[in-house]
């Protein structure tokens, strides 16, 4: 392991979240309350990051993969250790482990909130919880990779770690420009996203910050109720724009260079709007009888559908408290998540198709031993190496929920709380059923639960390896 | 499609339930019960039979994998269809759909009932009951290839559909002989456990019944409280044979011939006993705050996690009521099954060692990218083909549990019901948690979702292929 460009990266990354935390900071100023908490979090992001950056060299020997997972992992910890900072400074979430968890759930783009009473929080800390969502939706080392790639050769090691969803498709030959482009849309897609609630009348301070939890498929509201008490136009401005930020960003590239057909190839997408639209017609008939005015029922089901698919986790309706059929199809659509090269988190719509792809070759072969085909995605055929990693990604995300689930299972809370708490974790979703619904929050949890819990963010939102290479397979060399 | 010969052997099966039925007819004689349902029933078995028989053809073309599955799904519903009228015109389950539900669940060895008070049977329906589990674990068709292969090639694909678990290793060139050497392990190992049972003190028909229940890996007792009621010592009795009938049939057949070698090879049967023995340690000490005296915590431990682990499904406690500790850890063993090549179900021990070496592989692969290492399972590497085989066959399954999941969510029970029902079926288990723990039934599911459940049951017993491809995917030619 080349641990001196390692830390360098790591140095650079704290550098960059310094500069990120005088946003918050200027939030606080703005609205009068005490800056003190981010200051110091600024101050130590500064000083450490400084010190890492000098204690490795940029340029000491190749970037490999493994180097590459250590810098993705060592950084996701390394900005929410500091980036809890301001929480238990600002005695605003007293217990370090608590704002430990609150940061890892914004970072990761989970949206799972310790937090009782949300309201009462100042605006600097609601606007820097939000903030790490947008943050982490992008994932920092896309920036990292954007502003300071030198050579491309090291940016695709960080980023095959790093991209959401391991994209299958590359956008342009040179990471830094993908990087760029992808920011652009990212920022493009916010910006248009926050004019729209402010028209819809939304507060401006709001409508940022639902903005950035949108954004990055993150989750967290400032409100008790989420999303529910805003008017039923910025209910709908938000779940179209939670499905858009579901999209792969390759769509919007293929767009903008007007490539339609392009588009239509992009069999994932198909998939992910089918899967909105059927789920969407499933629970409004299902829960007609709760809300009577169609409506209404659409609103809450569309909702509610887009946000748990696109891992996204903001709510309008206690939908723990809805009928059975609604909550199976929820609990099902928590583990399928996006489409690849979006924010989202969950298993991806790719990842899916490729699946059953998997299967019905298999079906078939059963009958033809012969027969060998192919599977496509997005207008391509896949090599059987791609295939063999998302049957073993598969494999490992189940075996992980698993894991989760049992370690979690020392808390007293029922089945449907700890397993819905594991599924929702992993997939970066916030809410789950039960004692965790969207009504209710994680702060009951045990601090050991808590750190599993951040654990099975991490593992999430990195999707496995880098976690799993880096502390638990070093010896296999 | 070959029908003729389909049609042939369905006749065949069916003449052989007849043949069967007359044991439980004698034993309705013996306790002088009414005879009348077991003779209407083995009338309508041998007159269905005889005209299937008649109207197929033996000798009519080559057997390929297409008739082969379709015998196999064809088979298991029509013994059932029939094989659930004597319940029926017994009155003793009124309903035909829950005599159905019951006589699929015996069939698959699962050991889920819709019987609220089982004890009010007549004793000759109780010992059919237990039957079924016996007659289903070997699998009917072992039975008739046993007896009937004359053309080696035909019983191959029969046997490929049927055998519990895909057996990897073939254990004799001649299938013929294979399936009479597991006959008789399985008829031998029967005997041993009901002569154990009887010298422990247990009634002969309390004997020879459970002794049936546990070689089918099945569960259905003849108690409401199904084991519990039993001394301690036939407890671990039942623990140690439900144990040895998860273990792959092809260790007792080395053992016969004193490879020792070919024994210790076996990593399937390593892992199987060591997450027995993990498991039951956990859940012994969990459960120490409920019982107290370790030695009873130990015994209920084991044989639960024995139950859970090898689908049986018996019961000597209500494990619902247990620390979440101890649920969370069954719930993950009801996936797990026992050993292919054993009469457990579930998604064997083979196919989870094989998936964890994929992920191991792969992670490998993701540092370096030109590495290529295979899978090992009992000491011979496994090609490509069959690791794709695993890897469709886990996604097909996670699925499957899903589609049963939210088909059976109509119903107003909770998730943790519904998915245990769901996982419990699937894997041929019996009961599940929270309304369908071992102390209650499924009895309070709709018709509709008894079927769905049924459906899942056959599934998983015939290893989904079977099904999908007679009644789904027949357009796929």
């Amino acid at each position: 392991m080349n641990y001196k460009i390692v830390l360098h990266t790591l140095g650079r990354v704290l550098l960059l979240e310094a500069l990120l935390m005088l946003l918050p900071l200027s939030v606080a100023l703005i609205y009068g309350e005490d800056p003190l908490p981010f200051i110091i979090a600024i101050a130590d992001a500064a000083s450490v990051g400084f010190l890492l950056a000098k204690l490795g060299t940029e340029k000491s020997g190749t970037l490999y993969a493994r180097e590459g997972f250590a810098i993705v992992s060592f950084s996701w910890i390394g900005i929410s250790l500091i980036g809890a900072l301001p929480f238990a400074l600002s005695g605003e979430i007293p217990s370090y482990i608590d704002a430990f968890f609150e940061t890892v759930s914004g970072f990761t783009t989970t949206g799972a909130s310790i937090l009782t009473d949300v309201e009462s929080l100042s605006r600097g800390m609601l606007f820097w919880r939000s903030f790490t969502h947008w943050i982490g939706g992008m994932g920092v080392l896309v920036f990292i990779t954007a502003i300071a790639d030198k050579t491309p050769d090291r940016s695709v090691n960080i980023l095959r770690a790093e991209m959401p969803g391991h994209s299958v498709d590359k956008l342009m030959p040179k990471t830094g420009s993908t990087a760029k482009i992808l920011y652009r849309i990212y920022i493009a897609l916010t910006v248009l996203e926050a004019v729209f609630l402010l028209c819809g009348g939304m507060p401006v301070f709001d409508s940022i910050v639902h903005a950035l939890g949108t954004a990055g498929t993150g989750g967290f509201g400032i409100k008790s109720d989420s999303i529910a008490s805003y008017s039923n136009y910025l209910q709908w401005i938000i779940t179209v724009f939670m499905l858009l930020f579901g999209v792969s960003f390759n769509v919007y590239y293929l767009a903008l260079l007007g490539k339609w057909r392009g588009i239509a190839k992009q069999n994932e997408l198909w998939v992910y709007l089918s899967l909105a639209v059927i789920c969407t017609a499933i629970v409004t008939v299902n829960i007609s009888s709760i809300y009577g005015n169609l409506s209404d029922c659409l609103r809450l089901a569309a909702f509610q559908v887009s946000s748990l698919l696109t891992t996204t986790g903001f709510a309008t309706a206690d939908f723990n408290a809805w009928p059975q059929l609604s909550k199976a199809v929820l609990f099902v659509l928590m583990f399928c998540g996006g489409c690849m090269g979006s924010t989202a988190g969950g298993l991806k719509i790719s990842r899916i198709t490729v699946l059953f792809s998997h299967i019905r070759n298999e079906l078939r072969r059963a009958l033809r031993p012969r027969n060998v085909s192919a599977i496509r995605l997005n207008g391509r055929y896949l090599d059987a190496e791609a295939a063999n990693g998302v049957t073993a990604y598969f494999a490992l995300y189940i075996a992980v929920i698993c894991a989760v689930f049992i370690l979690i299972s020392f808390e007293p809370f029922g089945m449907e709380t700890n397993l819905s708490a594991a599924v929702s974790c992993v997939n970066n979703i916030g809410p789950g059923f039960g004692l965790v619904g969207p009504a209710s929050s994680f702060a009951d949890y045990s601090a050991f639960s808590k750190l599993v819990l951040s654990a099975a963010m991490l593992m999430g939102r990195l999707e496995m390896y880098p976690l799993l290479l880096t502390f638990a397979l070093r010896r296999a060399k």
